[in-house]
């Protein structure tokens, strides 16, 4: 079935206790559309990008699958571009420079074949960009998940509010959900959530995993315990990547199916973060992601 | 099989974001008890108490099948006190007090039915007392697993070393293994951690779960998201009670079965936070804790 990622495709300058990569390719489209493409294809992008983003990412997006005709290029005009420093833990960051460029004015606008979307992953952009893409649908897709982040609860919580009425899963980290709904026990939390509308809501937590609340069917899946993590810069969008394509790849969303989605979410994640960039996400193939869906079976395995 | 539990047994003040308790009943080796007073018995006490601590906990640990004659009881003096307060994630605690009493000058003295222990819990206690311990005992226990903590890294790293070389099982937190490791990566500290002794680690991480790691087998079971949480105190002992019992009731060392028994444990975890103090320990019966076993594999289940 067709996935539709919105987002943007950027320029990363990145800081990790393990190295540095400038003007790297990054952007929450991206990752969300690589990590997709091996599920399904075609993963089709609704972003903007400066004259200044390489040709050859998007020809590797091409190769892989992406349907770029919603990918808006401002030949004059620069990329979005941010930069950040992580600290020792890698769970803290500090954005050091954001500079909006071609996302400053963007103004999502979505192709006659993506109005029709069985899925769509909304990634972390303004509430109000979020908005006009619901609005351009032409019928309701299978399932919407949306990104977000502390930065929108700050600024435009009005506007989000009205968005998360619209989508199906909600995907944010443990703190953003612990601001956004004001309690500090993340089964209340997630109560809290779901009337604000998604029906799913998936807690990421990073090193700790992610945790999947539909009602009161709960499902935690642990983060693969790892001995070298170079950058985790786009985690959560590839997560967010891996967890839709596996649903559009099946079409079944079941909560059930679900589980498995947020495993395969994770199983991306994990490999997003042994490299800089999206350098990993780009040399995979359907063995290599398969034996770590095991490792990560065998790593919660127990009988009772 | 037997089981021998050595810890503190004394009086806490708590102060949590949801309450205050104060002179209640604590101490490593009372949460250790109880939690395997569900799995096995006798549950033989190594430790000390003043006159002060009330003849009512001690017929209750009686009752529920403890064995009393290494508890050392000194009418004169008075137990062991430690006040503390957390914040409101819970992970953070500042001691406010402590006053060692009765500790200042304990020497473990072991019963002659203690020296042949099959299973022997080495609560956080000055790594000399656990050595102390660990000279007097007739023949090697079959497993014998200990906690300890950043403070005697600190202060008396010389002696920790010597008694882990001496242990199969270590139980820390994330920040002790790292500290203990001079790693970051939990997965590279393990392995220099077992080339300390240990061949079984086990990493606490509160909400986050608990990982055992063994060589290369890794298991990772989370902890159950809890709507309420009154009072983390004693949560990692009562994790380690839980463990060392059920290993206890079944004799079995294998892999898997210590993997089930990180399970039990991360259970009686689960139901000591639920209330203050050792309140919630001394009301639970077998089918509450198969019951919660079966939320913990409902948890993490996934068809492949």
């Amino acid at each position: 079935m067709s996935l539709v990622a919105v987002g943007t495709v950027a320029f990363d300058d990145i800081e990790t206790p393990f190295g540095r990569a400038e003007k790297v390719v990054g952007g929450a489209c991206t990752y969300i559309a690589l990590a997709a493409s091996y599920f399904v294809k075609p993963v089709r992008i609704v972003s903007v990008v400066g004259g200044d983003f390489p040709q050859e990412m998007l020809d590797n997006l091409k190769n892989r699958g992406a349907d770029l005709e919603g990918l808006q290029v401002r030949p004059n005009e620069k990329s979005f571009f941010w930069a950040g420093k992580y600290y020792r833990d890698l769970n803290t960051r500090d954005t050091l420079d954001t500079q909006l460029n071609v996302l400053a004015d963007f103004d999502p606008v979505l192709p006659e074949t993506y109005r029709h979307a069985e899925f769509l992953m909304l990634g972390n952009l303004t509430p109000q960009v979020q908005m006009r893409v619901l609005d351009q649908l032409q019928r309701r897709p299978k399932l919407i998940a949306m990104d977000t982040m502390n930065f929108w609860m700050n600024t435009a919580m009005s506007d989000l509010l009205q968005v998360l009425k619209r989508v199906d899963v909600l995907t944010i980290n443990d703190e953003e959900a612990r601001q956004l709904s004001g309690e500090h026990s993340l089964v209340k939390a997630a109560k809290i959530i779901h009337q604000m509308g998604p029906k799913f809501l998936i807690i990421k937590k990073g090193e700790h995993g992610a945790l999947l609340f539909h009602g009161d069917n709960l499902f935690y899946a642990p983060a693969l315990p790892l001995a070298e993590v170079a950058d985790p810069t786009g985690a959560g969008d590839t997560f967010a990547g891996g967890f839709m394509g596996w649903l559009a790849k099946t079409g079944d969303i079941s909560m059930e199916n679900m589980r498995r989605a947020v495993i395969y979410g994770s199983a991306m994640a994990s490999f997003c973060v042994e490299k800089f960039s999206v350098e990993r996400l780009q040399e995979l193939n359907t063995e290599m992601i398969e034996r770590r869906i095991k490792q990560f079976a065998d790593l919660v395995h127990f009988r009772m």
